[in-house]
């Protein structure tokens, strides 16, 4: 992952534009099944129209002996996105007006867009700007703002049944490495587990012990640009996600080694919700839940209301939590891989608990005879930690009312475990366990007129 | 107000009698549509009966020299309320069993009142009684206690529907500044405010922005005589009350400067209660909700079973809680204009509240475009500051499932604010808003024989 | 109940065989109208078959001068439980592999059974342990297993209704006081309280105020072995229970001195564990109350799917969580009079609110004149500690929602003190009073197939 992610770092991306071809090319290369779809510019999408395709050819402001002080060959991140075309001089004053830094970082570059307005721009480090001496400056953007197309990609993975598990991550940010690269190679590698055969907590790539079987669930995964790109996705597949998802995860940010964190859906208690805490809860105690308030990315429209997606976000230090967010420091130094790795099984475990999830059910009133299946110790002695707790324990809550992973939460054991336990409860006759799908949207009781 | 409550000070007011009538004379000089009501002695309310009538002329203690050393017309607090007439020379010791006085506070004259069984005597400080030398002493009282009538007041301003929202306060105690008069000056205020043309909102007083309008809900305004008053006004309203009476308040010890509180309903979820905790958290983080189980005025009527009214009790210092509280200590000095305007400020703001209620929802699936309309900076940087979280957070959860004030408590805005931006939602034509009454009664499972 | 624990003390109990038959007929000369049940050897009991009987005549091991080192006539946890017959020679490193002591109790016979795998045992001090010296001993385990029956004891005390309370406790472990005798004897003086008349919350044997009377409730109370004993109880009478059982308790550990303690139902939310949680909070507020996951008991296999009881656990320190448990110190010093009195009074406590629960209704709207019946002061003056509050808070939840057990609940008063009440209140007319039982099972959402 870190070299995918290393491979698309110097790509100039947008929301619109070659960059994002480009990035599309290098995921569908790992993916051959990958779709790049294109929507014309000024076609809409609910509220919003496709705008002006972005081409960015060169970027730089150079001073009076000609040598280029800024360019964006040097960092993807040193014009502001969609900067419109100019070639001009300027005397310092005014060129300050078209310069972004940070006063407190002085050595980041920031990252500035500005899509819905005509500007133009440069980032620098602070540092650098507060050396730019008096004089004057031309600068140039050389690109071109015209109708063209927005792109995106998209991969349906078919599985036993219609019923879907959307992951979407975004293609739009210049070079910055844990917001956004970490989440298009996370999700290109849980991608490529996905189309494989297995069975759910099979080792990613290793073989499956038993037959390999395909998921229970088909894979609807997206890479958009940010914003524009999901409410264009959604706008031309609307019925068809409401019709099928039943839970997803925005993926970001997730290549770091600090944090684990997520951002609830709207509701809090949808499958995406519950299946994402229970696996942050055993792989990192100390994660972050953050509340739905805090959301930033694509989930702002996969949860709003006429769209009314279950989609939690999954991340490990949040956007806008750490320093090097939206600057050049947040980079492949910052993002290893090591968090890749993290940030991976954390989306891994959870699309595995999903898939993994049913209704047990104990075929027997009372507790089963353990001891004569060689579950249970045969030497009743005061010593309680030979007793297979966990095991009655899941027994006990077999009632029909709670699925496996209501289960595991209650009696405190990871679904990875839970499964195994089920496995051999259903292997024993003990356990029939029957399938569920998790039931959303919830019905709204919004008022006719 | 705290001109009012001085007018009111002096008046000899108790559960019946001609204090009682001045009283409410002195409100419909305020409020000229009041209606002053009366009910006999002997009418029967419920499993009460509307005692005599009493009337007070004099009353006060003499030494055999001739001089009053306690006499009502310097305190209305003086006496006993309810003291059958007497007139006895008495011995110091025989005169002790008639008198009053707080130990613990030297300089108060209690508050005591035999409504119900015929007593008579006096209050006093306890520095007063400490002196009182050894001798013979005449008490007079001169009153009446014969067939009359029970007086109450009734107000109702009508909206444009006929639900209604009830505030009641109580007119029978005299002298007392926190605990009553507090509550009639505040409540007469707000009437005279629900009684003008005006939007939610608008500075009381104020011309509205906007065409001017009738209130949604009628309000039905009652001044009683606590308990006795507040039994025989439900006993001779109970169908209408429980057939429209959707939120309601009573207003008592609302003009100090200390505490906010509150008392909540009998369920504690009604509107009642979630508007004033919404009011109250954000005009005073340090309130105080108290439990049902500390009610004290007439919300333990309203809220009784069988009557079943979604009837709340706002205050500023609760009665019973506050040092001075049924003492002549209780007086104007306590009671100040700034902390009369704080109690009439969370009133108002309650019912602006309840008026503005709504359940907004969202025209357009996914988040509008809310630059191309100035509500959303075109300029995007790492500065999180500039974004309108407040609005974006309030499309999130315009899905109809909510109502606006449910809304505001989610996403942390003050009603006022929420107002604002969902009317500003409203005309860009982003939200489509409906109208909505809290639902009361819930359905009793009473049992049937 | 100390003195009959102590005539149980010495049986040789297993969970079959002659010491389980000498304990019911203990029992039954006390209940008199106990049943004594069998069920033969290889009589299936959903997944369990009824085991060989054990006969234990003689235990010892002696040294090679004859003497008796270890006996089980000197202590009945001496011998493992359900050891196979054996009489053969050992040297001192053979004999090890069938002793157990408890390294870190010097002092401690522990307890060991082993009823489904073939073994023979002894169990000692480990003082006694460290000091066998080398040599050759002769081990002797005079017993039998072939097919026989297993015992348990059943009473039935009819009430005014069918719906019934079900008691369980134990008869299979020797010896030991806390777990197990003093479940046997709060169990049987629980019976013996309730197969007299009287009323609830009477003092138990003193003669009811009023008419006595039979109790609401039938009484289902079983002594059975633990584990194979309720499920074998349970698969005779299955659909009986699941008809007629509303609320029950395992009583186990409910004699020493120490803790209050409950394990609550699989639903947590039943009649037995609102009652018992009631009754704990008043009676010890330093009450453990444990999680169902701590269960170790019948609850097991009451509260197990398919059965669905809603059987709690009543007791005084769990087994488990005491030192002496499963030893040979968990004895009549550790268990005594006036911690068996303690758990009693629990247990009493528990069915009498039980028996006594019902939906109090007020019978007029707003609260009644209680001064005019002598139930509230008639001079009102600033101190409200002379306010009957309790009864006044009674009469505003009396609305028909609520059973008695939940307005004490809500109002912060014990049932007994809450029965008094509203019988006080009921007399007055005040109150009429509805019969309810408890609803259960819930429903279950068990799929089909």
């Amino acid at each position: 992952m870190h070299q995918w992610a290393k491979g698309l770092a110097q790509t100039w991306r947008s929301i619109t534009g070659p960059g994002v071809r480009e990035t599309l090319r290098y995921i569908q290369d790992l993916l051959p099944n990958l779709k790049i779809r294109e929507v014309a510019t000024g076609e809409s999408a609910f509220d919003w129209t496709v705008p002006d395709e972005w081409t960015l050819r060169a970027a730089w402001i150079e001073n009076e002996a000609g040598e280029r002080v800024i360019d964006v060959a040097n960092h993807p991140l040193h014009v502001v996105g969609y900067s419109v075309p100019t070639d001009q001089w300027l005397d310092r004053a005014e060129l300050e007006t078209h310069l972004h830094s940070l006063p407190d970082q002085l050595d980041a570059i920031p990252y500035v867009t500005s899509y819905y307005a005509p500007r133009w721009g440069f980032c620098l480090t602070h540092r650098q700007r507060l050396k730019l001496p008096e004089g004057r400056y031309r600068a140039v953007v050389d690109s071109t703002l015209m109708p063209g197309v927005l792109n995106y990609g998209e991969l349906l993975i078919p599985g036993e049944t219609e019923e879907e598990i959307l992951l979407s991550t975004y293609i739009c940010h210049p070079a910055m490495a844990n917001n956004e690269l970490s989440g298009i190679v996370v999700t290109t590698a849980l991608a490529r587990y996905l189309a494989s055969d297995g069975r759910p907590f099979d080792a990613a790539g290793v073989e499956s012990e038993g037959a390999p079987r395909r998921r229970r669930y088909s894979y609807r995964i997206v890479f958009v640009p940010e914003t524009i790109g999901s409410i264009v996705y959604i706008s031309r597949n609307l019925d068809a996600l409401r019709a099928r998802v039943r839970a997803g995860f925005v993926l970001t940010c997730i290549g770091d080694e600090r944090a684990y964190s997520m951002v609830p859906t709207r509701w809090g208690t949808t499958a995406s919700d519950r299946v994402a805490r229970h696996v942050l809860r055993h792989h990192a105690p100390e994660h972050n839940e953050y509340s739905f308030l805090d959301r930033g990315s694509d989930e702002r429209q996969y949860c709003s209301p006429g769209v009314d997606l279950p989609v939690a976000s999954l991340m490990r230090s949040k956007y806008g939590t750490y320093p090097e967010y939206h600057t050049s420091l947040d980079d492949l130094d910052l993002v290893t891989p090591r968090g890749l790795a993290g940030g991976f099984a954390i989306a891994k475990e959870c699309v595995d608990a999903l898939e993994a999830d049913r209704i047990p059910v104990a075929t027997t009133p009372c507790e089963p005879q353990l001891g004569k299946r060689g579950l249970y110790p045969t030497l009743s002695t005061r010593d309680r930690s030979l007793q297979p707790r966990a095991l009655v324990d899941l027994l006990a809550y077999a009632d029909g009312h709670s699925t496996l992973l209501e289960i595991a939460d209650t009696i405190g054991v990871p679904m990875r475990e839970a499964v195994q336990l089920c496995t051999r409860l259903e292997d024993e006759g003990l356990i029939d366990s029957f399938p569920t799908v998790p039931e959303f949207p919830p019905r709204l009781r919004r008022p006719t007129l």
